[in-house]
């Protein structure tokens, strides 16, 4: 097992990385107060893990509730919030009860985000079973739900006690939703550190295999580098922002097609694309540099291009995203393969021709 | 002006009192970042103020919306929280805009809230209208939405950067809330300052007749008290919850009654008694010190019993409180008019006692 810590003083906390240890008591005692606990989850997660982490934390001394929602990113929004409101007073769960999310991004933002603000914010950890929640969403404090007009417009920062990511959970992931979570990985990589993106343009078969030697390091390396932006970024201003590389286009994506028409791994996945192409077209990078990134996406299974939809609906779609500051839509863009930065000053035209230029018809529809 | 600082290091703010400061142009100035701001306010105070608070954050640089919502408590939920969200995305608001709370503590509440979760969290600033909120709302960053469940029970802590009281706004509140305003005055000298208590037992008839100065000053010492307890305990542990005098049963009438049968203030005014009441049975406090309390407490105007509901049913509605550890509901109880502690061990049979004693049918309607 592979132990990482995200440095934020007070509210630091412990990432736990390995295979079979999603019932491993003494990750759970530490954090449990009172002997209360309520495991938030979904419909297909739950019969699969459900009663062993119920188990771990019955050993651990907890009598832990369960409140299991239904799948998908639509249970991100505020009726099902309410109804895990409802059930954690149903169940009189005070302030020292401490939510435990077992499942991927969705859940972990939805428990999450109603840890943050039932009672005033009480304690939760999070038991990621998806790649993407391994990587990404189970890192750095971010709690959320969708509004009808924006993702993750409601939210807050709200930081767990602790992080428990079961590499073997993911063998029963659907491989789109692995692919998905591999869009995540590599933009650390492409964001943040060239070393990984090489280590990841030799090994991406290997990961699609579910090669478990890679697969830990992967989430490793990508918890590691995400921890160390929240720790120098807790609140996201700029530097924090670099792990938006490919979400400003990504999130348009999903926005423009529904949320869940494409996966949120997808959407980046093509958002990185297009955010290499607008950095290409701003002559930060070269075409030599477009194309490994192109052919990293593409080997990982992910779509190359966005939707065919218009830049007006694009830059409509961009204007709404929180990234916007002072009105002005700011990109997180390459100067190189693992050395991002932002920018609010790019040329409009330019952005419309990258647009163009990394959409496609035939990218509708990923499977 | 008066100007008392919170100290809450990188979130310390000032809060101001003066009488006509509503519109005073740099107070604003400081806090409004790419002159964007929001007013929330309601139905009530918005013709009395809006336009003047318009006037001095567009003399401020800024360009101000409005969203006015509908008065009362029962604009503390969702639905109303929602209506705000949808306002500011309408507006295109993004982070750097400021929302600015203008009326009682139910906008406070419900505007810091917004403030709390909109996009992860943004910058407010309160203008309360009402003594209720000058005195007590407007310092700490506590703010919530009610669940139909429980008062208060979705929230979060949120710092405003300032607070402007203005103790004019309060010639036009009406006599029953300014009385219901008094009640956590007089909650902040029984609770923490025998001397402010004894100057209360000396002045309520000047604060009744709206005697300026001697408002000012119940404004000033009530908020350098909470601001006090703040500062040591931000985030409610046992000190912060002294703050809670009053409030256990107070909130079990204002739930059992339902929302806005009392006023908050006058809930917590009977629920002082209660308190003190409770107190004298467990021999803490003495006959004398509780007649005191009730005389003082009949002097400004509030009841001194709470409704006639059973024993049981008080007790059922104080275990959904938010102040139970343990499955143990706590009291904050008195050992002397300005010391309060915090006691999670009486025995249930003096609760059911002091619960009969100050409940009465005769006080079921305040008016």
């Amino acid at each position: 097992m592979q132990t990482i810590r995200v440095e934020l003083r007070e509210r630091a906390y412990p990432i736990h990385i390995g295979k079979g240890i999603l019932d491993e008591v003494s990750l759970y005692a530490p954090h449990l107060r009172d002997g209360r606990a309520a495991i938030v989850s979904n419909a297909v997660v739950a019969p699969l893990y459900l009663k062993r982490l119920q188990g771990a934390l019955t050993s651990a001394g907890a009598n832990a509730i369960s409140i299991v929602v239904e799948d998908g990113e639509q249970a991100k929004d505020w009726r099902t919030l309410d109804r895990v409101f409802d059930a954690l007073l149903d169940a009189r769960c005070d302030r020292q009860t401490v939510i435990v999310a077992l499942g991927g991004g969705v859940i972990g933002d939805l428990a999450g985000f109603a840890a943050a603000v039932y009672q005033r914010g009480i304690a939760f950890i999070q038991v990621p079973t998806t790649l993407l929640a391994q990587v990404d969403s189970s890192v750095g404090g971010k709690t959320a739900i969708n509004h009808p007009r924006g993702k993750n417009m409601i939210g807050a920062f709200h930081q767990p006690r602790a992080v428990i990511s079961d590499v073997a959970t993911l063998d029963t992931l659907p491989v789109r939703e692995l692919r998905a979570g591999l869009a995540e990985v590599i933009k650390h990589g492409l964001a943040l550190d060239v070393k990984f993106a090489e280590w990841l343009e030799a090994n991406v078969e290997r990961l699609l295999a579910r090669d478990p030697e890679a697969l830990t390091y992967a989430v490793q390396r990508s918890c590691e580098l995400k921890a160390q932006v929240v720790a120098a970024d807790e609140h996201e201003t700029d530097q924090r922002a670099l792990l938006n590389f490919g979400h400003t286009f990504g999130h348009a994506i999903e926005t423009g097609l529904g949320y869940g028409t494409w996966l949120h791994g997808e959407a980046v996945a093509a958002g990185m694309v297009m955010a290499a192409e607008l950095s290409a077209r701003n002559g930060m990078i070269d075409q030599i540099a477009l194309g490994r990134i192109r052919d990293l996406v593409s080997r990982a299974g992910l779509p190359v291009a966005g939707p065919d939809m218009s830049p007006d609906r694009y830059l409509e779609l961009m204007a709404i995203d929180k990234k916007v500051a002072r009105g002005r839509i700011r990109f997180v863009v390459l100067e190189g393969i693992g050395r991002s930065l932002l920018r609010a000053d790019l040329d409009e035209r330019k952005v419309r021709e990258a647009i163009s230029a990394a959409t496609s018809a035939a990218a509708a529809a990923p499977h």
